[in-house]
């Protein structure tokens, strides 16, 4: 046959926007290797700029951002990157989304409003992403979303095994602080022992945004040690309301957990005050501890590192869902 | 200018497939119009061959199709029909499915399965469908599968409507038959007049289908009349223990309500005997009250009607959500 | 350069549905493998449920199916595989249809028809498909209605081998069984030693399926052994008046041969009954010789599997036609 | 409602490359309309510039082009001029080939090979073409090769009209010159009084084109009539030669009828000196009976006027195909 | 025909984000029509939320949106309403960008670098946009970097107007601040009655944004009142340092000339103290004279009316280049 | 896990259409490897028919073409060999344009052109090809124009060595022929030393092709030996002119370099008598330097052979840019 043959090899590479590098340097340390050189500025009018300081040419290419804020730049910033990397031949490009932005806008409540959370997936798509892997998403449709490969990491066995180690599993009890996550709560009443379930019947405005006015508990909550979950805490006045509601109704203690940890103010007053022994979430945002004792804040590095080698190796991150 | 010039007019066409030509008629009725002459037969090997007896070049066509057993078959049937409008020059092609297929599958429970919920949408638009419309989708976030505008109906003013005119409101109790339709339940109980809610916790098998294991009762039902609710019941396994389960929590009565009967064997038997004293649902798939007297079949014929009418006219349908 | 560089290989994974397993095993036995264990069963309502159960990811991934009756629910399913593989990482998706369905609807006939061969390639597209194998096509010009590799095999080798194994060749005859087909019976005619070639002038109403005139043979077939080819023989009634038309033109004995039996109702009764002294077919459609005396399978399991390991080598399957 | 609101109306303007201007004149005659005025020039190098001198904005625009030589540059050119009309806001763009070029290349014969009637089609939609018409494809499966309507016209009544307008039909034979065509041949015969069918059967050389080795008659032509078809007439190689084999097989006179008279060298010279009483085409390219004598060419302009005047109207063209 | 025929009629909407209202509240006066009322708001962890107050349903719609700081967020807002436009069945959908946003990364100047400008004409066709309105886009190649019609509009003649109108002009000559814009320059130096020409040649590194370089004056300037002109000036670095070096060449004096006066810091301080007599710059962006006297703001508004007027009578928008 | 695993590797093959087998034959030569053979005539029509030899299934293919006179039949050539080898099951296939055709029409310079710079990228891609290889386009912004790798290498280098070799540098001046590519001309200027730069500035019509009006030199070249430089000649004409220009204007001696020597009628003659010391362009295009004594031409091919050797490498061919 005509033509030069040669062996093949196949390269990872991994990069970070800029908007929460601690958590990639942690996921390369991880992985034992190094973020990549990679030039990232704003020209003086809010155009970002970005190049790369090595070749990226048939390299499989994992691109980390945290969608923090402000939300719309590092969004923008990431499809600058993934654009970047299709243009240097990039051979397969990885979006990283630990908390995938506009998650919530993942339907039309009422008419002629946009689907966001779908507007992302093909803006991903649009600049040249491959493949997204993202962490508890608002709803697991989301997945449906992309045209292509989606790795869906959960966090739960890392918040469910810290609580585990720390709080007694006897007088547990799992709640929802709305109807809208009660089949999550479920799952981990089941991964906490099969502890009571319940969730807080509330009303929440459309057309207003984060403001909520919860009523009661659906379910038996008295004398229990509640684990109140969510996947994402945002101003937290809807936990917050919920740990009030639950007080009311004879909760003997309230552990707040979550994914997410965005806490837009007034979150961290609002959860330092509501009574909850402990906050804990982990790092897919950014997080500080400083002058908020009882936020306790787990890495979500492992995880993500786990995910991109097995994705690099071409194994199974199914195994990694397992709980031990 | 050089060219011809001439006045513009638009024009509605109506089809439907094999699968429930009476709702299609029934909605042709309301509008006033006809079906479109169309030939379709089966070749012997089971290709369908579909031919319209009219031109449809220009029109503003609307395809139905209800996905009732052979589900397979009506789902190819009707993309052949949506191929044979773009290739015959139509000017726009809505799809209407009453029932969405698959829409169970709307994410990968495990690894290495199908999202088919959107495989459904990405075969409608690799046919030619420019829009859809639907009725009470498993899930909201199936709009967002589809790249065009989704009109995304509700039944629920239809059956809290024939509720209200049938029981007295005053001792109704809203039940979700598991924890992932609470969301759901919470919207009928406020319809009907803030009725408590409350749920099934159970656990369902994902690799074996249509098993569930139903335990208890969360919230208060005892003494109640109990309205039961999902969006479509298949064989009718998790109903009838739900209604078991109710009735030993005290519940006074329940009645069960969904908008998609798909009653697969032994639905029928089972909720015949299952001591619900009416079963309420729609005719998205075809009914038969034959040997079934405890189920009432309201007509979602007026509802596709209006749906269709607005969007041919350019009006809104946001306001055919509206109750009363 | 920054990064982690390891080793490349590459993996073969053999896939089927449940249309016809008996094919997929042989092509595995041929490959020295194993089929991918796959988790398939219908639910209640006739929606069809996959799951691999092994990790796919990175793999050169070959999806068979045949395309048998209950044929829109085996094309369904096999969309359904492909969506799971591609939503599974897969490298390449290589979907096998040994009979291609809708090949007959390979354009309009008159207008307002669907081109249901080219939405059989877009709906493979659509679910993630790279690449097509296929068998005998109705028309050659299918493979252009895919837009990507399409590896058409020829099933004439096999028949024709076995032919000149078993018959004479000094006085054979090729006859085609209508206008259409002249082309592909003189390719027959010349493996079989040039012999004489004639068609059958018949009259095929369009408009309502399986039903056709015959009336008379041109070119000269008295005293022959007529073989009279088919690429495909559903109901047997164009097949059957054949064979009696060229023995009242004076045949000495006709063999019917044909790539893919279809064989619907009541075609093994005719063709049992023809006259013909045998019937040859291949197995790329479900076969049973059960009291049908005169029918030969022969295996198209070593074609397929060939072709898979040179489209997994990289190798040429052009050389797959040659005879010998 | 907010906004403006205003009557609508819709625009047909009617276009033409360089190639073949004497026909969309005719065309544009017939419509009673005139084409739009258009600047078409060479660069020096070769490149072509195009600009419309007037707003295409809004309209329903056609565009014609007849693939004469040099045929690449034809295309082309019209590829660019679809371009600017998609540019310019065109609302649709109909791109009219009344010869469709590449039609021969419609399948891969060996491996290796383009589909260039598939890139054709894809080349038209890439440039932004929304709908084709053609005039006598050389396989009616091209129509498959675009994703959209296809307006496929026959110009068979025209040339058989005139065929019974000027010979005696109960003599007359229909002669396909090779084993593909047999299956067009049967409709003229059926056209034709229902005249005998017959072929010439011949090998035709895969890698060496326009090279072909004519052997016999199959079916009885002696002391006939016979109207000798084809799609198309490129050098007269294998028609000249068919009808050498006719006159050896004792035909009584043979007419050769073709729509599209591509007519490369030497075809002028060897069907002036072939035998034949007379041979018929259309314009579909241009034609010249200078120094032909025995040439007859028929004015397709009425049929693409009809087609063009019925897809601005959104009226039926499969009326057109009807005989009378 | 079967169906409902009914009249058409088309109705034109105008949208703004809420980067620059008074620029389209300016444009909808203009039009003598009122912006759509709309909801646009941001939940408290920046991710934004959008519904339109009315049916867009059919609707010819215009989303106006100045990409002003923080630029990023403006452009997330404008998609966010382009996908909300495309799933309420807005018909046509507008863009229109007064300052297309990233126009200077509109080509990879090292290797591995985004081309930025490509990037956003993809995400406002992902979002769904059909066609770009855009003003003085910074190459005019970036037409071609949207698939669809671009509106390019000119904002010099009413630069110039207002220059003519002000200043002498016999003594004028036009100056490109760098050798990139030495063709615009020779459209102005030809409005302005054939004003001589010259540039400043300078040295910008890649590498470093927003610092430059300038030397020297190629062209002659003494004793000129200088038009310096640019279609954006950011910072003002390089604009202010041509000043100096005219100056510094014996220019009598300077006026500068710009469409885009994004003037970031500190551009407000360097071009009110570079010496230049007068600053004229245009509303593409929102500007503010207070406190910079020789500031001077001419109205884009009445071009973008007259251009949205025109697309959607489908008039011609080349006329509004002519110069008067 | 089931299935086959084997090593991995890659292959490249190199490709050539006929319009300049010369250059490719001399990349081969580079590359230490060979042309793959292929199959390429014309049909008497005007058709081009194309089939390797070889299997290509699998492997990294480069096809090159000169888009020299007839340009339009290269390019539809070379569109044809990119979709052979998409059928044919090829990994990535990678364009080698080395004079982009249409390079420039790559803005609508008035309303309702074509932008056909964009077409080419359109109509490449559509064929299937992955990448883009290009030297000098007309404008950068081109590499926008597909979306997907371009690798855009300039001969800059190789000119300016051969000058820097031949001409003593001391008293060189740098001059554009229009006011367009002042910006490039910077770029020589530095290279050469930082020569003064200078342009002479003309009125180019838009309508009328090939004609322009040169007038005056702005920048001083009074007894300098002149670099006259463009990116392409066409005609001559410009060049031809900008000579006479800078003679009157003192220079002492002119020396033209281009990249692309297109050289269309008149330019030999032209340019010969021009005054013109010596003409200098490289092989991109196939060039004869018989009688034409101060023509010369330098070699491409190493520049090529190296990008190649990179992108099938994976390594960086940003690093070829750089001077020495």
């Amino acid at each position: 046959m005509t033509g030069k043959v040669t062996g093949s090899s196949k390269n990872m590479m991994l990069f970070t926007g800029r908007a929460h590098p601690a958590l990639a340097e942690a996921v390369a340390k991880e992985l034992k290797t190094d973020l990549v050189p990679t030039t990232a500025r704003d020209f003086a009018n809010g155009e970002i700029f970005i190049r790369f300081e090595e070749s990226v040419r048939g390299a499989d290419c994992f691109v980390m951002q945290s969608h923090t804020q402000p939300l719309n730049k590092w969004l923008v910033e990431q499809l600058i990157m993934i654009d970047a990397l299709k243009r240097g031949s990039a051979k397969r490009i990885t979006a990283i989304l630990p908390f995938y932005p506009y998650a919530r806008q993942d339907k039309k409540h009422l008419g002629r409003e946009p689907i966001s959370a779908r507007l992302v997936a093909d803006l991903l798509a649009a600049a040249g992403a491959d493949r997204i892997v993202s962490v508890d998403l608002h709803t697991d449709q989301i997945q449906g979303f992309f045209d292509g490969p989606v790795d869906h990491m959960h966090a739960m066995p890392i918040l469910t095994d810290y609580i585990k180690s720390k709080y007694p599993m006897d007088n547990l009890a799992v709640v929802s602080p709305d109807a809208g996550r009660v089949k999550v709560a479920e799952k981990w009443a089941h991964e906490l022992g099969d502890a009571p379930l319940s969730f807080v019947h509330k009303t929440r405005s459309n057309t207003e945004a984060n403001k909520t006015v919860s009523n009661r508990v659906v379910g038996d909550v008295e004398g229990k040690d509640c684990i109140l979950l969510d996947d994402m805490i945002d101003t937290g006045g809807t936990i917050a309301g919920a740990v009030r509601v639950l007080e009311e109704a004879g909760a003997k203690s309230v552990v707040i957990a979550c994914t997410h940890g965005v806490f837009s103010d007034p979150a961290r007053e609002r959860l330092s005050e509501c009574g909850a022994v402990e906050v804990i979430t982990t790092d897919t945002l950014p997080q500080s501890t400083e002058g908020w004792d009882n936020l306790t804040v787990l890495s979500i590095a492992p995880l993500l590192a786990r995910t991109i080698h097995e994705i690099f190796e071409n194994g199974s991150v199914t195994t990694l869902f397992e709980t031990h």
